[in-house]
């Protein structure tokens, strides 16, 4: 039998690191690839501990409200009212993962052939949100104070999109922030253009000079009045990935359309994990478990950054180092293929993202993104001694010159 | 501002249910109206244990495979064959409840104008996931053996649909069941015609009398090497709703497709619930757990149909007494109109569902659904008594005779 699955299954790419972790299945690699957090940081005694202490009641064992635990969301609420967004319960859906949250606003809000416009480069997944609800992207160029506000007007004048999606704050892949000034212009464009602004913030939580840190779009949409911010963030970097619990913020008749797509798409997510984060949230100084979490990835990445900056084999690389969030942003010298460097950065036991999955237009092929929030110190060092290996035998082969330490 | 949204939000229709009980709140409201199962049955405290437990393994609390804790799915796959399914690990999706499942089959099949075929009536939040997906419903109706086989035949030769959404086992809202021998015929047509099946089976387990329970259209399919039935189930029936665990078992060209539309769509389920799910199932002895329920729902579903068939106010009223499940469905006689019955049954104090909710074509108007498994029999008693006073009145209303008790 043939199966006749609909034409946007043909949309989603596989992606390359998928494809080669399963050829290497069994391997010892380390990897700089995923997002991930790191898991000796995870407060496992209080999750465990909030967890005993949920199913006293019999009615959290139930189905719930599609848009959360009102009991979560009233928390949720005061938590990000001190971050200056004005989020009422009503004006927030728990969903399952900031993932959940941009698949959502994607359903309500575009039609086949509308226009997303995003960063050049962005989040992979989603662009593959976007890409599968049948939206064409326009990914347009930043500079170093956020994305580029003349680009930006000239497409929201020309095209009218319903829906620009950004990550102002640590993005994915580049770690880069937008300056305050940057934000206010770009949001006073989408409300004269009267486009919607997902503003994706997984990493916000993650400074490492918290006091330096701009307020998020949505906070200065708040304080301004305009309503088009629908903000999401999640605990899957602060507590632990595995709840897949986030969040969506915004006015409340999005909200509610929101409401309507996720109860078709998977009624609630589980009231269980929400009440064991309600409970972790009231007993548990999770502001300081993040300043733990923020300290420890800061000298992480300065691990990291030191291993490229002291050795001469990577001279010609740029890096600017991020101000938080997870991510180092590698642009390489001359013809190295990237795909070519990662096949043998995994025979040398290493992992990494190549930066073209990142772009809208297929460029990038000359960048590549590192985590360093998942390894230790020790794992850290040893992973690039295999990169250098890996990125040696990759300029000898593509004939590029790579000092040799 | 004004939001742009979807066209396809327009296509879900409020709930008549939803927009009753929220200007009930507060009230007193005894709910036959829900899919809910006893709270009182939970098997909390083995959750709880079961909970305690996966804090051991820091990486379950890191972010899992999309397809799910292959240990869940080893143990699935077990549970699956003793039912005949067969269903290796790579043939199974975890998903965040059976909902989802039926989300991301419209999503990886269904195209703008595709035709679904249902069951008329059917599960009325799988007609909005079809209805925004953009796809037509074509409703066939049903006899005593399951959905008509004459009815099927020409709408497939007619249409080659891509997709038949059906509850052969205690349909959602009849509770009614198909026989073998309509099974086998129905999974001949679809084989012949290259449409895949969607088999939606939340409520298989809860049999009243298991032994003479015909196998699910997988199992059949499976022994006949039919390779287009995708089946959906889930834990919250039997386990606890609240965690949102299910799962489709279906052909690995197709569970690869799913995955990827939950990755993009969440990414993946709660590895924390996923884990507990399976220390559960290691120790626990669900089996026996399922056999109390069953026990215990077949004697609220005949509470519920004595007060129904005892009073000779209900004396016009149709209902076939189902062999499992969670629902009666009741035929009303003359022209009672359910909303009105709705509207003063709220005001005794009591809630159904109008059945024109599930129906694909404005049908249904003089059918409701009342749920037994989720009020204990005290509950059950009473809430007939309030339903039998709003029933009297509405009756009388519409100048209908309703013998007087």
């Amino acid at each position: 039998m043939e199966f006749r699955f609909a034409s946007r299954m043909s949309q989603f790419t596989s992606s390359a690191v998928r494809d080669i972790l399963k050829l290497t299945q069994g391997k010892e690699i380390i990897s700089f690839s995923g997002g991930l957090p790191a898991e000796e940081l995870f407060p496992a005694e209080e999750l465990k501990s909030a967890y005993s202490r949920v199913f006293a009641d019999r009615r959290v064992m139930q189905y719930g409200l599609t848009e959360g635990l009102p009991g979560l969301r009233q928390l949720l609420s005061l938590r990000l009212s001190q971050k200056g967004i004005q989020a009422k319960p009503d004006q927030l859906l728990i969903t399952t993962g900031s993932q959940q949250s941009i698949d959502l606003t994607a359903r309500i809000l575009l039609e086949p052939g509308d226009l997303v416009i995003t960063e050049n480069p962005t989040y992979l997944a989603a662009l593959q949100v976007f890409q599968s609800s049948g939206a064409r992207i326009l990914g347009l160029d930043t500079d170093e104070n956020g994305i580029r506000a003349d680009l930006l007007e000239a497409a929201l004048r020309d095209n009218k999109p319903k829906l620009l999606y950004v990550i102002p704050t640590f993005a994915n892949p580049t770690g880069a922030i937008w300056s305050l000034e940057r934000r206010q212009e770009v949001l006073q464009l989408c409300s004269r253009y009267e486009t919607v602004i997902l503003e994706d913030d997984p990493y916000g939580e993650l400074s490492f000079e918290p006091s330096t840190l701009p307020p998020s779009l949505k906070a200065l949409a708040d304080a301004a009045g305009f309503p088009g911010v629908i903000y999401t963030s999640t605990f899957s970097k602060t507590v632990v990935p595995a709840l897949r619990i986030g969040w969506a913020a915004a006015d409340e008749s999005v909200i509610r359309q929101l409401a309507k797509a996720k109860q078709s798409a998977d009624l609630h997510s589980s009231c269980l994990d929400q009440a064991a984060l309600a409970e972790l949230l009231e007993g548990f100084d999770l502001d300081g478990h993040i300043r733990r979490i923020r300290a420890e990835y800061a000298g992480r990445m300065q691990i990291m950054l030191d291993c490229l900056r002291n050795d001469p084999v990577f001279a010609g690389i740029t890096v600017r180092p991020p101000k938080g969030g997870m991510f180092l942003w590698l642009e390489l010298p001359g013809e190295a293929d990237m795909d070519t460097l990662l096949r043998l950065a995994i025979e040398e036991g290493v992992a990494f993202v190549p930066g073209t999955g990142f772009y809208t237009d297929g460029q990038g092929n000359r960048t590549i993104r590192l985590n360093f929030s998942h390894s230790a110190p020790e794992v850290i060092r040893e992973g690039m001694l295999r990169l250098k290996r890996a990125y040696i035998r990759c300029c000898s082969q593509s004939g590029m010159e790579a000092a040799l330490s």
